[in-house]
């Protein structure tokens, strides 16, 4: 009888995913996403004055920042080199990039509920559409599809 | 020094928790909420016609059906007694109970974003609005409140 | 450009998968098996008799029972129909089936390390292990591999 | 009625926390454990030569690199600045350190099931045993119990 197999890790390098531009020179890559688990994982690199609008998570999210200086609005503490942040779901905030060349790994499970300024829902960010996102720039660019690791 | 303890089981008994009215004698009892990862656990007691807005899950959610009849509008398949249900991140579907006293637990990861006939967010449902509600509807009816497993 | 699309629910009956003996009349089904999630969805209809060794979870289990009694040795609430289980990761105990025909869903993350009465490791089961076996004993039977939803 | 109130991210800046020594130089810092999920967070600084025994996950693993460069001896990529690592459940490998001040941190959920030259569980290390791990090494140094993030 065939078995199901041992699963093996997976190792992405700095370099085997591309960057895409999503707004004056901040960056977006996609690493890893399951669909129906609704984790993604992606790279970010910021450039001061970089925002993103306020938002509540769905999910927990874990940031991981490895240059730069990025906040949210709403509390005083500065994410650094070597910054670990929890979000836990429910959270709400407005990211704010006060640095060039801040560098931030994002895991998140769930979706970013963004919020216009009455707090009404403006529009819903999840994984999938994150990715197709990243895979529709990179074909306008010219670029092979990246081989994010894409699972069920 | 103080060492973290080994944890323990928590249980529920049928009884253990009140089923509040959501409507036309379906019944609505929460029984389980961690909050920063998004899950909650609920029980549902729903009446024949009864009926769930379309809505997208941002994360997965897994219906164990105990007795009834209910289905998506948008599927053929009916959950009866035994059902299993996987509804992965992302998912889309319209509930609607065929069955009188037709019971379901959900365990659900994430929010419940409803849709209006435009494909709009009308709402967003999550564990801790649900949870408030619970409680709201307790106090309502002059019941102690219930004691959820609630945590962080 | 291709997209990804959007995912779907998946429905299995009471009896669209077989349950196999694991002994003295107590059955076991699989479900759904997320291998890389450590998630294992199985169900069991145990005997009166039936014990599993004292284990600890690695990860969160989730049972939902739906007939008859069981219990855990080392405490004095009894499973019955209707009752609600939540064994964080590290909790311990000895599973004891109490009355015929005790039905249950465990939704479990992670695995059981089995010990013996020294405390020791006497054995690690998880997810891939239970599927691999639910195979074997459905191939033993005659039976065609049942369609249990396995996902990477 | 008390209501719930909204979660709120919870940041360590790079200092907030201690490491303590592992042998050799090697460093270890715990920064999160959500007991009942089974998730640990931590952050190694690794000297050349240093070994992780071979281990299975029972969860999966998410490795971020921010520093020099480490691999799996099973496997012939390496870790280096800015690599992410997928390690799925079930996975087994035994790391190794190629580089002084190889920094990753570990995302993890569930246990890490140490196995011998014969493939059997020499011991099994989780969260809860790694924070007490922790804990007492900073009090056998004198430094006050850091202030890690621990939920139920």
């Amino acid at each position: 009888m065939d078995q199901i197999q041992t699963p093996q890790a997976v190792h992405f390098g700095a370099d085997d995913l591309p960057f895409v531009d999503i707004g004056d020179g901040s960056l977006l890559k996609v690493l890893h996403v399951r669909i129906g688990e609704g984790l993604w994982i992606i790279e970010n690199i910021f450039q001061a004055g970089y925002e993103v609008q306020k938002h509540r998570h769905t999910g927990p999210v874990f940031g991981y920042t490895t240059s730069g200086a990025w906040k949210y609005k709403e509390y005083d503490y500065v994410n650094r080199a070597g910054s670990f942040l929890y979000e836990p779901a429910g959270s709400e905030h407005t990211l704010q990039c006060v640095e060039d060349n801040t560098r931030v790994w994002f895991q998140m499970y769930g979706a970013n509920i963004n919020l216009n300024a009455n707090g009404e829902v403006d529009m819903v960010v999840d994984g999938m559409l994150t990715l197709n996102y990243y895979y529709a720039i990179c074909e306008q660019q010219g670029l092979p599809r990246p081989k994010v690791l894409v699972e069920s």
